[in-house]
């Protein structure tokens, strides 16, 4: 891996490229991944599943869409829901980074095919769109609410955005997002339509395509979407204006709220806004609706929603495990918005978010083989899923199942533009020297502002051990600073450099000072398996610990419970997990890289009654009249990490487990 | 009150008229309400609900759609969702139960003019409807699955056969339900539309009408309708074929399943069918239906469903409180469910669900005026509640406020003419003598089925007071029985008959020997509040208690948190109920009719921090971090029946309350 040659700037092949900010972020040419899970899942991602999209998008004519636009015959023949342009754009961005990741002419042949298919149905004043406008259409714009388009164009703008990063700005694709943002911004300007989009993407598109291409207008034109918003310039709907953040001005909201996926896609789009602007109250603001989501809104999982009906936040401390919704795509949109917040302002809770979601929300997803997709995230699965027709579209409300696509079908692709994307999150430099807040076994190769070199690889075993080492192949000439994240899991940790003192230190950032070249930082984190306890306020999950071991959360899965007797069927509400109670006095263990705890089934104890031949009874009793529950009789039980389950066939499974 | 003359069989003024069953069930001429709540709620009912609603009717323009079917324009002008008609029935239905508790010139003018607007809308063939089949509207029966026309027309049955039984069978609207259901047969039977209604309701209108005008045909379509659901006639969905009991066959089904409301009123239309036919197959499977539901999927309010997305039951034991939809309408539904397998079958368990719903969903919805509903009743409001327009229609997603209307207007009718036949739900009789199965202040003035009088004066306070004295004001002139429930909530009671012997009796059923005339048999139940716990599946409420006392469950609800000091501001989701814990072993205690428990204001203990001011924090912390939380400060806190609740004025309030 080569240093990359002068700075880049907005042409940094990186997702988020702010023109200030606490932190400067590192592109793809800057950072590699070079083993360890997320290098498995780039590989997969990169053989198995960016083919596994295109066939889906052009099996269900989301592709063909835009040659009907072209032939006509869109009014009769289009397939898809009103957003279904927006899967061919995620999965350009996604094609665009593995581009940029490494080059490929075969997926650079099947990218040019498909830009031109997309910029051949774009109209002569820039439109682009296969839903409204056309003959025998709705004209555009009649249905901001739920027509998308917008949206879509917006994701057009991130596909170009990554394709000026990686291919240039002379490509097709960048192209027509160019006319298609000129087409937006003399539509919605300040003299023009005063409406908004009911899924905000078009901010934070407008802003990655405006910082890319040098366009300040773009920029501009995101700002007023953002202020536009929350005045009520919507229709109210059955799910309030909330749905869309359409109720509250976005700098006078408190929390995340409404539709988690539009919340977060609308948050980073406003921190983007605030900090081109230097908007510190808007700034703020964001910061502060991350925090408190964070703190009252997020599963222990780093998932965000917890409703099924409007696939929206919760009110705080509503977070029930089962029927958790958890959308895998609202994670996405949490690690966006944790990451241009770190950019701006540095912190390690914002990385330690990212960490979290991407270990146990965005990679829990896919299955092994890359070929299949949770849509929702539960906690707790109490009814075995059904063996999956991998060549069946999936219904979005089955979504506790993986399955190969969806009539919704947003998150294969935003899965895959993330892991394309993913070494762009590991690191950071600023004027002192790099930040390392992702570890992943990595070459990176940093320039600093001040031109200077850093040269660092990282060896290590991270999550299945703690230890991280951090080889400096490149130093500068004179003092730097490597900033280690100590994740906040890890309640105790040490660093050493080169032959020094081994410091401990407490979660959060570290600093040391840089060593010459061929100098060692090592840092160890406590990775011991370890039980999680919940805020009181979360009523859901009371009287419950779940097992995180370093970043992973763990979960029982009834596939795992052969050995525990009466019960142990592997499924239904009696003989899968729900009977399940652990001993909390007793940590849990790990044996050969398997983490246990100590457990039983319990018995007929309470007011209820297990037994599945008698279910005569009314499950609340008088207090006073209940027998002591018996104590069960307890057994070593593995569990496994919560983004590997399902993987094993039908399985009921759960995340907290009740204490005895 | 005079006793009734003659049997009457059918002609019974009563919903649910079986021509068999173990028990006979006892009309508005032979039991009235006279005094306790109930006999406020019809009051209530009679003097405010019945013309708000319709006044609603009129306004939202539904009465108007009759009217406009006959002077054309139902295309351009119609107004109200696909089921607006079924409102109207229900009223009218309302109004006819009413009519026949207690005549009344005025209002028999009012229901006269209703029907005849709907009578005139009846097409020749006798389809009635609004919202199909006129120029310019969809042909009828074209959309099953979300058309509701065999629904409305279940309801209008229902109607129907109240006004058959309390007016007689030469009423108008009699004859137009006569006319619909000979088209409904003609259309749909054995050798027509093989379809079903995606709504359940049919059956059981079909069954009425056909008892209440002994039309075996009516039944026998009654039939067909249950017999063909099940086997995957509609359309697959979002919410799936389970939504509307598609998925699986009624006889084959293992628990109430799916929307819960059509799970409900379809478990009611089978009963009758199995009845009718003697099919004991099939009235086991409902049986067990029920037994399953009432133990797993049942709130203990008595209230069901659990889902808002599809409106649905969960799964086993998937019972949270906070948004907790448990629909109005479905607990009507149980209500219908339990009285009929009780006619069929006898069983405490029966009277004591629908004691429980009755008590603590169906009257929670109205609020003290009668002139707002909840559509949904939660069991824990987090966010205070907004102060409802009481002019303004609510979207039922905004249902954890009482609004005077919804665009789906289900709730308030049914609760009406729920609340105007509540005197049919008291007692039934069979061969031996009488059973009590509700206790209100009532005369009853009962033939039993020898033809010999039993007339009985129930004086009571219940449930303020656990003491039932029933006088005997007639009697058989040989032995007969009193059966008298003894709810399973009193863990002990006592009965005496005259001046013999008190006897301690268990819960269930109490079968004494029927005193002659001027006897009298007292039965003493224990009120006294406690405690309830949840069977340890129930993950949702974990580790907290409720408050029962007698039938009554209580909730704390924040404008009583006064004297709790900081935080207790009445609402937000720090201030109000939700930090609040209960000392579990401190009973709780009864003062002036005032129900208390022991509780105080959890600090800053836990994970999380309760400051309003510093949500920086991350809601799960490692176990052995954690230092013990302090004991917080004790206070006596008053909790309100459930039932009363939201009547002060916005507030956040929680059935489960979380011990110490």
């Amino acid at each position: 891996m080569l240093f990359p040659t002068g700075h880049r700037g907005a042409a940094t092949p990186t997702p988020v490229a702010p023109s200030t900010g606490r932190l400067r972020p590192l592109g793809l040419d800057q950072v590699r991944i070079t083993g360890g899970p997320w290098a498995r899942r780039q590989e997969v991602n990169a053989t198995a599943t960016l083919a596994h999209i295109e066939q889906w998008l052009e099996r269900e004519g989301w592709l063909a869409n835009f040659d009907l636009a072209v032939s006509g015959g869109l009014a009769e023949g289009r397939r898809g829901r009103e957003f279904s342009d927006s899967e061919v754009y995620k999965l350009l961005e996604a094609m665009a980074w593995e581009l940029g990741r490494r080059p490929d002419d075969g997926l650079r042949g099947r990218f040019d095919a498909i830009v031109a298919r997309v910029a051949a149905a774009q109209e002569p004043d820039g439109y682009i769109g296969t839903r409204f406008g056309r003959p025998g259409q709705e004209p555009r714009y009649t249905d901001l609410e739920w027509g998308h388009e917008l949206y879509c164009q917006g994701h057009l703008f991130q596909a170009a955005a990554a394709r000026a990063r990686t291919g240039g700005t002379d490509d097709r694709l960048v192209e027509v997002a160019r006319r298609s943002a000129e087409h937006v911004c003399a539509t919605f300007g300040p003299d023009g339509n005063q409406g908004i989009c009911g899924h905000a993407e078009v901010e934070v598109g407008l802003a990655e395509l405006g910082r890319a291409l040098g366009e300040p207008r773009y920029l501009a034109q995101a700002a007023l979407f953002v202020e536009r918003r929350g005045h009520g310039v919507l229709a109210d709907i059955e799910f309030g204006r909330s749905y869309y953040q359409d109720d509250v001005p976005v700098r006078d909201a408190e929390v995340l709220h409404g539709h988690a996926v539009r919340a977060n896609y609308l948050a980073a789009g406003a921190v983007d806004v605030a900090v081109e602007t230097g908007d510190t109250a808007l700034l703020d603001a964001v910061a502060g609706q991350w925090a408190r989501a964070q703190a009252r809104r997020t599963y222990v999982t780093g998932g965000q929603g917890s409703h099924h009906q409007d696939e929206a936040f919760g009110d705080d401390w509503v977070l029930p495990p089962d029927r958790a919704y958890s959308e895998t795509c609202a994670s996405v949109g949490s690690v966006m918005v944790s990451w241009r917040l770190l950019l701006a302002r540095g912190g390690a809770e914002h990385a330690d978010a990212i960490e979290r979601a991407l270990t146990n929300v965005v990679a829990t997803s896919p299955a092994h083989d890359g070929r299949s997709f949770f849509y929702a995230n539960t906690l707790h699965q109490r009814v075995p899923a059904e063996h999956v027709d991998t060549d069946v579209v999936s219904k979005r409300a089955e979504a506790s199942l993986r399955a190969p696509w969806f009539e919704v079908s947003c998150c294969p692709p935003n899965v895959a533009r993330t892991f394309a994307s993913l070494a762009a999150y590991v690191a950071t430099v600023d004027d002192g020297g790099v930040q390392l807040h992702q570890y992943a076994p990595a070459e990176i190769r940093a320039e600093l502002p001040s031109g200077e070199h850093v040269g660092l690889d990282v060896v290590t075993d991270y999550p299945a051990d703690g230890r991280v080492e951090v080889r400096v192949v490149a130093a500068p000439a004179g003092d730097w600073t490597l900033t280690l994240r100590v994740p906040a899991w890890s309640s105790s940790a040490r660093v050493r450099v080169d032959d020094g003192a081994v410091r401990e230190v407490g979660p959060g950032l570290v600093e040391v000072a840089g060593p010459r070249a061929d100098g060692v930082v090592v840092l160890d984190l406590d990775t011991a398996p370890r039980f999680v306890v919940p805020d009181p306020h979360i009523d859901a999950v009371r009287g419950c610990v779940a097992v995180q071991r370093g970043p992973e959360v763990y979960c029982l899965e009834s596939v795992d419970l052969a050995a525990m007797g009466p019960g142990s069927d592997g499924g239904g509400a009696d003989g899968g997990v729900d009977d399940i109670v652990v001993d909390a006095s007793v940590p849990p263990w790990e044996v050969d890289g398997a983490v246990y705890v100590r457990a039983g089934r319990r018995g007929a104890a309470g007011a209820g009654d297990s037994d599945d031949t008698d279910v005569a009874g009314w499950p609340y009793a008088t207090a006073a009249d209940l027998d002591p529950a018996p104590r069960p009789e307890l057994h070593d039980v593995p569990l496994v990490p919560y983004h590997d389950w399902a993987n094993r066939g039908p399985a009921t499974m759960r995340v907290w487990l009740p204490t005895l």
